[in-house]
């Protein structure tokens, strides 16, 4: 659209060619010296901008932050933050008045308010067991602070059916279900076979041995005998909320 | 509420105790000696029943074809089916008047009528290389069987990023892509850059040395530092229309 | 005890010295050339005499089996036997009167009469699909020619639960479970966690791409979160029917 | 048995349609929030309720322990449980009475009393060498805390045969062998080699370089050439417990 | 050539057969005891010394780089330093009036001067992401010890292409391209389609996960489906920027 | 250029917004149906066309080559050409008259004329066994049909050293060396250290066992100790001629 | 040596310095063009010529055979040696009056006499199974082949201890023992705990699943708790035998 | 032979049946608690007992120690010893008279006095670089324990290979040489060329990336294409110290 605007201003004789390429080349960022922001995300992929926390200083995030706020995002969620990062986040923006929330166990920081639920119905997330927890608060306040209603399902691995089972109910009516489990992963493939909505599966690193570190839990779900299950990286709670939030909000 | 119903009828004396007792243990499926279909499960999970054809005989599938259409089922995919199978099967369903077509390069054979398309918008299905054809014609043909219409966009990898990016209004329109490549597999990447829609990841075996089978493809899906990229198995075309299907049906 | 009494001839002057260090040196078998068979074993161990067909020539088999047959042990189970080799050892050993069976699927072969069962109670030999059946029936086999009651559930994967749960009751009441899978492999975990006895997983090479020619199940056995679960090698049919027996004839 | 007595109680009238089905739907568990322990366990598998201690804090343990006591539990085994754990779940159990032990080895730790050995036999643990200790003694531990007489075997690796060899006596005598190394593993293959009863592998990740933290042991007894030989997990020194009291306990 | 002088100067009766003997055999380096620095290298291979930093203690470092200066190198590249032995270092050669920097993100240390740049023109250094910047640094930095003018471009991974298409016109003038990314370590494929240079893929341990270290985007380059690319160890930053001067020096 | 061009013309109503619009959109390809040629590479890459053979039918390698003469490229080279395609291919251009040659051992197939040797200086092929020889002549074809002298340098593994030594000569002169090795691919790093010129090495498939399908070579080289050597994929002689022409070329 | 006679001559003016450089180049080689055959090697490492039959012509092998045994060698050993090969060589050597003999199980073939056993006492040569002989002839036949006597203790696996001790004493005689085994390999273990002498262990691709084609066995034999064992390639018998021969010509 | 006496004395009458039999079984070590220290083996296996130190307490190594100087062993190696534990048993055995010293970089212990070298020859311990050192030192020290005259030749890699050459004298005088590299581990392929007698390769985990912590020097050396090369675990030092001591005394 903005380049048949250009072009028809270069038609109309109001830019200049020298002046339309240098538009066409001008790029919707800003060089901060270590990062560049992408201001036209939040519009060009419809949702919030999202930062990986690992491997940044504290005062690099606090800035990007800063930056996405000044562009007009509303809310910034930030990923594998660590507490002194988040608490010095927090200072500064809170002087600023911006609000700001941290939890420690899946390390996410959100500044700015968590929008309104606005999704198509509720995102179920299931753990196979309580050691799992911080990968799924990952992608339950992703998704949340993505607009999505999240129901949590915690401990319910296969080893004992009926913990599972008894949450049939709820799991039918999700429309999307993010199933999280270490060690043999099984619980993709039994929650897979239980639902007719899409199943996003991550595997955590739980476990220990022949785990090898969540090698045992991915490839159990890439091979699932359900159908209707894709996966994400090891311990990659983040994106799974993230993939649940797209599926909740086509339309 | 079949189990309310049950009860119901116990309580009035419809039905006695050992009756009631006997239709919870009833299941809904027929035991053929070498596999135990699914005949409810089109309802229970909401799309057309699927044989996995590795791996069983032609007597096998035609026998598992024919007890899903005599219980209703209207149309029934089968993946990685041999041609000799294909032949077989067709025969036989063509005397019952039952339409059967097969697709050699997917290996997919369809019984019944292809469904109109209903879902909420297209899929598109991308390749890298020409390679990945199999692989993407299992995708398509798999979300076509199951009501979805399909774009193909193939050879496109991201080696020549000018053939990608001539796509990308309609890969931009699409409600779901599904990004195949072996290799080193950063299409998905790519591709989950430019589209705010879920994109599924199918890693394919093309490649050789360091491609190991497919896992360079698929480790990098994994890893893909787009986000809204789930993956499914390696050369697992068939799990990649069923998951976007299922996305694309959503309600 | 045979030392024993070696030592009491020796002290009677019954057996010299010379004879008496040569008697504690003299082995149990008889040197073939190609293969040392240990015809003290059925003893030593406790039940039948095993050959691994893999990698003999079906004379050397044939050569072995009457070799065992001829030192008095009543039946002997030959894995992975190739159907010629079967056809060969049939027709020798029916010349002598022998009785010999030979199952395909399995490749199992079991030259003189298969036992009477006469184990503590059952075992359940259960599959997550059709294309485990080699495996599976090796297991079963082996269970019945080393005298025991085997009850067959195949097809039962986790993506069905209630396809498994259906015969809860059958694998409740086994003295002995081997659940055998592939891809996945969630069906030792599902099935340890439903059965108070012993679980014997048989990983399968079924499946393709992350499969990894049955390391996906392979690492899912051993990582189960069900107590009560161990572990045989990929297609080790025999090993978890063997397995299987030893604890069934405890005593 | 219950579902039949409701149904009963149904027909008699003496159980609402509505009662029935929340009793039906109604969880032998009660919800900690952060866990979901399971009280009938006990019951269904047989044997006392085990935590898994990593991952979980000091008090999230106590909690557990204490809700499983007052369901009726005689006796709880945390494995994986710290030091610090341990001292803060003993003082808070013996305010109310309840003995606590925790052998910092293999980390175990025993609320309740320790049962009367009721098993068919002994268990023998047997390890290659000296630095496979903590995981031999979970084992031990898992065995007695189950109601097992057990004989500890230590450091007998198959370097030198005579060790091992002079406790054949024992390992011959017993009812199951939990036999434990790390480096190459051998001695799982040369034990199940000597004895006619069951033998349960544990793979330690003792070693270095080549021995990739307990995968040549894995391997190496998941080849085992001698039959009778099932695999857990490396380390997993309460698998081959539990797994050896099943099989010591069958009737 | 010397040994043609030699050979001279024996014909010659200058030197008698024993000294040439001893000649032909006298190495062009001395020991240090823990060391052999070889001073011809210069000459040899063209450029600047580079000491491995890693393993080596800071007393050990100066003497290296000592020696190495008194035999006439002009500048002594140390990569992999320690902050404190950088300290060390920089205290002792200042006493000797040798200049000495370290960059501490990249760990990197150079004595004496830095030389002009007299390559034939521009090394870009491109990284996916800003945690790839330690080992870019190294590269861009060796790069420039060796006598390039470098060119960095950072932050540009492809899930957000217009940062990267951005920067074409630079990339497409450079001489050489190295491209460093971890995760998916798709930018090498991308840049390496762009430009008509060689590009040096250097795959970083940035990632978690299935990134397996390194692993991921290690396999990725190597199966680039872009012509033009090769690939250095994980994190070798120093191996590229030396490639490429190498490349950059040709003549 | 040919936007400002365009631009200019929009500018000068000589050409319309709308066809403006639609022409920054047209792309450089051809849609043949299974592959997109694009035909302006030979520009923007500056080197002839490649075809990668493996997995395209004879009749999709002759049309493509068909359409990249009829746009103007003077050669194409075919890598991983089966005996037959070459067969087909040949007839149907020398009908045209179109010059084609096969070279079996490599499977390269080229069309139309070599060109003159233009680089800057010899391309050394050097291997360290006879069977690494089709690898090596796939690197020197592509080398040679890209405008290269080729000097191969084959059978001369490290553990004879003195048959690589006597070679120093020719291999210093070199302005690339690409050094080709299976098994343990210690030849890099022996001619890395022999040279002042960039390596490109190439781990090949050859060994068996631990050489782990080309793995173990390919770690090697990776990890070379001697600087200026980097690696393309197992067997990819075609990537490293490639490599060694565009260095060649510099200017 | 050579060099002083050379540099002698050099200082009489009997060689001319041109000359003299010219001769500490000439290469002790001569350029068949396929490969380079080393007639100095017998003398420079002791023993007979080896020519790796994998991937050579049954002509080439011819050649360098004829090559050898003309510039005086008197016996060549070839390994992975094609039936076909050997009887085209048998042929062509008979012929020229040269014996030749061939060993189908192992393919190695033998040009010239066997010569006399000349090594300080005997090797060993034991295998855990049947399967193993092919790598096991290979060792003794190479040993043999370089003037050792040969002990062969075949299927002697740990499982059934006693066979391998009924050896006992013919291993602790031995100077060198090879131990042979696949699956779990423990058999290097068990012979390296029981003998003095160096034991050399080979693992072979015997075995299926969890073996991974010798990976297990390889494994198991680098971690052996046994010292005095060393470790050659998967399936590798002929460096087990070169290597066994050595050192029994130590002196 | 103490069998035969043993049998004499029966037959004489010296010994009863029952005290023979007990004989028989009695074994030749005595019960630590923690570990079975075996007196005979010096006199079995021919040198000085060796602990492995890691994962010993100190108490528990100092034990063990005077358990064997009690029983006459000369001298004893520790392995993998901590600074601490030397220190702690460094004072015990000082206080019974007992020498003792520690190496600290190689970890290396050793009570009593090391004995005079006895040896064939010399064994050379090469290595490719500096940081070798540690495993190279715990080679030489354990050679020099066990009775050998060691040459040390260290940093002398392939990359400059005029380092290793210079060296050649002294490597083919050894009589056995300890190959010692990290990362590519091409040193012992390349010694293994050069020299005449046996060679013991050692990886070492030395390097970074894909180095794999040894995984690339083990593989290397496993398949290296020099005739004569054995190897022993990556770090393991001592295993290739006894190896060498082992060929250079036999007789």
């Amino acid at each position: 659209m903005n380049v048949r605007k250009l072009l028809e201003n270069v038609a109309a004789g109001n830019v200049s060619v020298e002046q339309a390429v240098l538009e066409l080349k001008k790029e919707p960022f800003e060089d901060l010296g270590f990062a560049k922001p992408d201001y036209h995300r939040a519009i060009r992929q419809g949702i919030a901008e999202v930062i990986y926390g690992e491997g940044k200083t504290q005062k690099q995030i606090k800035e990007i932050v800063e930056k996405f706020m000044e562009n007009g995002q509303k809310n910034v969620l930030i990923t594998r933050m660590k507490k002194e990062a988040a608490k010095f986040v927090s200072e500064k923006l809170t002087d600023r008045g911006i609000p700001f929330q941290y939890e420690p166990l899946s390390r996410i920081g959100i500044a700015g308010e968590i929008p309104e639920a606005d999704g198509l119905g509720e995102i179920a997330v299931v753990t196979g067991g309580t050691s799992d927890m911080p990968v799924a608060e990952e992608a339950a306040l992703t998704a949340e602070a993505l607009g999505n209603q999240v129901v949590r399902i915690y401990d319910v691995g296969v080893a004992g059916l009926h913990r599972l089972l008894s949450h049939a109910q709820t799991l039918m009516e999700a429309k999307v279900v993010i199933a999280i489990a270490g060690m043999e992963g099984a619980l993709a493939s039994v929650v897979g076979g239980l639902v007719e909505c899409p199943v996003i599966a991550v595997p955590t690193s739980v476990g220990y041995g022949a785990a090898f570190e969540g090698l045992s839990a991915l490839l159990s779900m890439l091979n699932s005998c359900a159908s209707g299950v894709s996966v994400v990286n090891i311990d990659n709670g983040f994106g799974a909320g993230y993939m649940a939030s797209l599926i909740n909000h086509i339309s």
